[in-house]
């Protein structure tokens, strides 16, 4: 294993009517709060009302910043540290899915960094202070509730970056796994492809030649979360698949996938991040069309972690290593398309002429990201795989 | 599943060499710690001389305090208490296995409590505030060096009590396997069998029809710690093995095992107390004894969980539940025995004339713990069936 520092401070404050706790949670982090969200559902659902009803009652004032976009961009978050500041607002409450708390995290380092706040994303800066965040989760998928990561778009270049500090790691996240149960079909279908994603990229790529502790709970994680996905795309009303859903998809990206495991990389969301940037389409879809690809290039360079998963998670089990990894790619691709995601350019409505423009913008990712094998010559030919 | 709260903000600071970081880590709490250890072990392993001599270099005094028992008691937990209010500590360095860090729990919770520090265990009042620990772990097992409980023995009415919050989470943790590397075989079997022993209680008592995400945990941790087991009775010096073990083990009992699960108990740890608050016997070899015991008695009564232990983790598979379900108890037991734990009361040499008293002390605890269905009658025929 590698050394490794794990420290998640976050508290997750879980279940049935847990927005009620609301209120109360933010009371502890100060008397004026930046309510972040994103779009009109917030409002329509009742959760908005829900929410600031409480803050009323705390005594806790509130300015309200709508607007977050779901691929979160730059000028919005530049926007909101400058209101941030304007108003001395003492914490953010981040009410959504992953874009917000990963705008609210920008926002929250921001907001003490003198400089351009793109700075600390693209690695001229590092963030050395930042507002409390109360997130009340939404959209279960990223995992960005109990971890210090935040990604975030900037348009003029299209480049999508991220940092990651245990400073942002919101104070306190609150999952209700009723406000999920009106998500719509497509958005839990890219929900649940995100949240598997950042399981497969330590277990795809990692070095260790015994490692049943990492594998172990990749393997737990991953199954039970084929599984939610099967009940939600049956039933999306299912309360015990959204709930179990809501905590497997936090587990899964909360650094214990990962923690000391030697060796892993992150090229899927490397490859993914610019197909989100330039075409705006949503990132798990983008990751349900790169994975596969992705799974064959990597079986082609003799990756053996794809057979395991194939055994292990899949129960494919031919009696040939190689039979299994290119059974359970199919089987995976087939498993995304059937649950409602993207598997293909095609799919998403991405020409495939552009891929010569989305491998610059893939690289520019891959070098800050330290993915040397990543040439462009190679990320072509894994796009190449997803025409 | 049940709604929950986790909150764990014990930073770990894990792998090779990371003892070297403890005076960088200590010196973020404090200019006084309180040095809490066990036997002279801590002395003659060098370990103690590494330490106090960052102490040294960061310019932190420490007090000395060794004597911690293996099976902490309260006498010593009040003397250190009045030691570190005599010495106005500002926090506790305890450098042990799970006694010691159980111990500098009660201690930090203790300095800060007016009346006498059991009333906190027998649950006549609560902790409000505790000074910071920082834990150095030499033996992995019984995860308290991630977590808010604390268990001690009042050597006078010989009850062993606990009690959990997360104001005694150590601030920071630091694991380095390397230490672990001299632990002698017969500890290191009780280690293994008191890791696995914290995934078994929710594993096999909680009341939900569909689990995925709890019993994927579990069984990819229980495997992995089996096979630690199998690697540390062939060869104790084996690194990899000793290194996962230590993570696995802090995992098995950080709270993720059980966070939401409904209707999970822990009997095998509220009948295991008992016999080593009056035997002396170290806590996992009670457990080695105790647990199959349990599972015979469960199994009677119709658990259904047994039987799916004895086929994801173990790998029975007969046909027929009962005979998996039996085999697996049959296994687990033999397996106890091979790594070199107890498996009845006449491998530890607790006479079977003393079960009427034994099971008065373990009732007192069922009743604290909750545990309703273990009358005194129940509990003498597990008892019984430890013979």
């Amino acid at each position: 294993m590698n050394t490794f520092t794990f420290y998640n401070p976050t508290k997750i404050v879980f279940g049935r009517d847990a927005v009620e706790k609301t209120g109360a949670e933010a009371s502890a982090l100060g008397k004026k709060a930046l309510l972040l969200y994103g779009r009109s559902s917030l409002k329509s659902s009742g959760l908005y009302g829900r929410i600031t009803s409480q803050l009323k009652k705390q005594g806790i004032q509130y300015v309200d910043f709508p607007g977050v976009k779901s691929n979160p961009v730059l000028s919005h978050c530049k926007e909101a540290i400058a209101l941030a500041k304007k108003e001395k607002v003492d914490f953010i409450l981040a009410a959504g899915g992953g874009s917000v708390i990963d705008e609210a995290k920008g926002i929250a380092a921001g907001y003490y960094y003198k400089g351009d706040v793109w700075d600390l994303y693209n690695g001229k800066a590092k963030p050395t202070k930042a507002l409390p965040i109360l997130a009340v989760l939404t959209i279960p998928a990223t995992g960005t509730e109990m971890n210090g990561g935040t990604v975030l778009t900037n348009e003029q270049t299209l480049l999508k970056a991220s940092f990651m500090t245990s400073l942002v790691n919101p104070r306190v996240s609150i999952l209700d796994p009723a406000t999920t149960l009106s998500i719509p079909p497509d958005y839990t279908a890219y929900s649940v492809v995100d949240a598997l994603s950042h399981l497969f990229e330590g277990y795809f790529t990692h070095s260790m030649k015994w490692a049943p502790l990492h594998e172990g709970y990749v393997e737990g994680l991953a199954k039970t979360i084929i599984q939610c996905g099967d009940k939600l795309k049956k039933d999306p009303k299912n309360y015990e698949a959204r709930e179990t859903f809501m905590w497997a998809a936090t587990l899964a990206w909360n650094g214990l996938s990962t923690a000391g495991l030697a060796g892993a990389t992150v090229p899927s969301h490397a490859l993914e991040h610019s197909l989100s940037a330039m075409y705006d389409v949503a990132h798990g879809a983008g990751l349900s069309i790169v994975i596969p690809a992705w799974m064959k290039y990597a079986l082609s360079k003799g990756n053996k972690q794809i057979a395991k998963f194939a055994r292990n998670v899949l129960g494919i089990n031919t009696g040939d290593a190689k039979a299994d990894a290119e059974a359970g790619i199919a089987a995976l691709k087939k498993w995304f398309k059937k649950i409602g995601s993207p598997v293909s350019f095609k799919d998403a409505g991405i020409p495939k002429e552009d891929i010569p423009k989305i491998a610059d913008n893939a690289l520019v990712l891959c070098g800050l990201w330290g993915l040397k094998d990543y040439t462009r010559d190679v990320i072509i030919s894994v796009y190449n795989l997803c025409l």
